[in-house]
């Protein structure tokens, strides 16, 4: 099912979750590192990559706007598969060393809030210093002369750079996980267990209208697996709709759901239909 | 309406959009930083202040899931009041400089990523610096010896720091905005022109009941401004309903739609009624 020896885009550097669902998704692709998530996208629009992988919803943080703003401007862009990464943060130091004698943390601002319990109860008088992302903070600590600094990253990062990681899973929550997608040319045929991205602007604000519009799947037997409203980008004021529906666009019932749904919207995008993505092995 | 020398709490240091947001709602409030949105919450629990000031939404980046997760942990604390601030970056320096005489600029990776545009045109090559937030980043940059850095911030730290805004609206979307929530132990009384927040897990996840709890508000003609999906943090499968809906608690039609959907639901919470807030004035 999966592709192989593709070009992967992903957001860079190297040692960053996205590298680490890349490796999940395909091991054997060669896999192209971005400065953002438009650079991995565009990457596929010039030719440069066949395939890219971006996050697009955080069991903590939410969902990825950057990557919604991108796949409602690139029409031609299609989710082609979805996974789901557990994200655990590691600390991680030059050498062998013991907590106390830790004086500088070195990491991404979200990456250190989400391990606040630990950071407080371990190394409450320890500096935080706050890094572009979590694999230049491991970059940054090694680069400090004394064996005082640690940084808090993936465990990826801690192998590529030959360092120690001295807790793990350092995270407050435990199950926290990002969902990522595969963005193409194209999206997925039918396999039998699929999902369909999509996302539209309703003609009218009046009372009902999303629940009308909403009344388009229930009353075919489709359940949602996510909705959520968006700021159109031009004010808090007025929304867009985002919705993940189980089955894919070839089915007649999710067919139907999606051309009266289309007729009543002012923008309408399909992002694409996906296998339906099952957690099975421990990707720690 | 609004409350006088008040002891209102909100997401410190100075100089940050949360400090403005507290200005704007009630000048004349005795004004309390603290460290995380958590702290500042916790401080009206505690008695240290009166209400606390939070953000709750980004027009580009979205909900402020920290600020949801603290409103379904603590029952007791209430939505008493909203209010929408336009969220503007500056280029803050020491003295006057020009652009290309820039080799640093300091800010919080969110700042950065939203002036991508600016800097890319304007100062291709400087070195960015991570910062834990825009008014340690103004601090940080005051702190180096040569005229040769920069900070990405708010008007207000470069006014506290005696320091030169040498960019003004520097980010590449202009109509950037955050909605700010005010928090106590009561939410406000009926105006005639409220809203209503609510959240909720619904006991089933058949195709349908989503829509059949919408018809709950669209029967009665009641208006949602705001509704979005959230994993329940459990997972990234199973989730809960946020909702902003028009209109009061005490208001009889909003009374019986959530008197309905508080049966049909596994877990249920009223964040409060408040005022619908209306943009009248330039607050930059």
């Amino acid at each position: 099912m999966k592709p192989k020896s593709k070009r992967i885009a992903y957001l860079g550097p190297e040692g960053t979750h996205s590298e680490q669902a890349c490796i999940v998704y395909d091991s054997s692709a060669i896999r192209l590192a971005f400065p953002s998530i438009k650079d991995a996208v565009n990457s596929i629009v010039s030719g440069k990559a066949d395939e890219c992988i971006v996050p697009i919803e955080n069991s903590l943080a939410g969902s990825v706007t950057e990557t919604l703003d991108i796949l409602i401007f690139h029409k031609k862009i299609k989710i082609k598969y979805e996974l789901i990464i557990p994200i655990n943060h590691h600390l991680i130091t030059k050498n062998q060393v013991e907590f106390n004698r830790i004086k500088h943390i070195y990491s991404h601002p979200q990456a250190i809030a989400q391990c606040k319990t630990f950071i407080s109860r371990n190394l409450p008088n320890a500096k935080i210093i706050a890094s572009m992302s979590t694999a230049l903070a491991v970059e940054q600590m090694l680069a400090t002369s004394k064996n005082e600094s640690a940084a808090i990253g993936t465990k990826r990062s801690s192998t590529l750079n030959n360092a120690v990681t001295i807790g793990e899973n350092i995270q407050d929550n435990k199950s926290n996980s990002t969902r990522f997608i595969i963005l193409s040319n194209k999206d997925h045929q039918l396999t039998g267990d699929d999902k369909t991205s999509i996302c539209f602007e309703l003609k009218s604000d009046r009372p009902g209208i999303l629940h009308e519009s909403l009344g388009e799947f229930a009353s075919r037997n489709i359940n949602l697996s996510k909705i959520e409203s968006r700021p159109t980008g031009e004010s808090l004021g007025r929304y867009m709709f985002l919705i993940d529906l189980m089955g894919h666009k070839n089915d007649s019932k999710v067919k139907s759901a999606i051309s009266t749904l289309r007729a009543s919207s002012s923008m309408f995008r399909l992002f694409g239909s996906y296998p339906r993505y099952k957690i099975e092995e421990d990707q720690n």
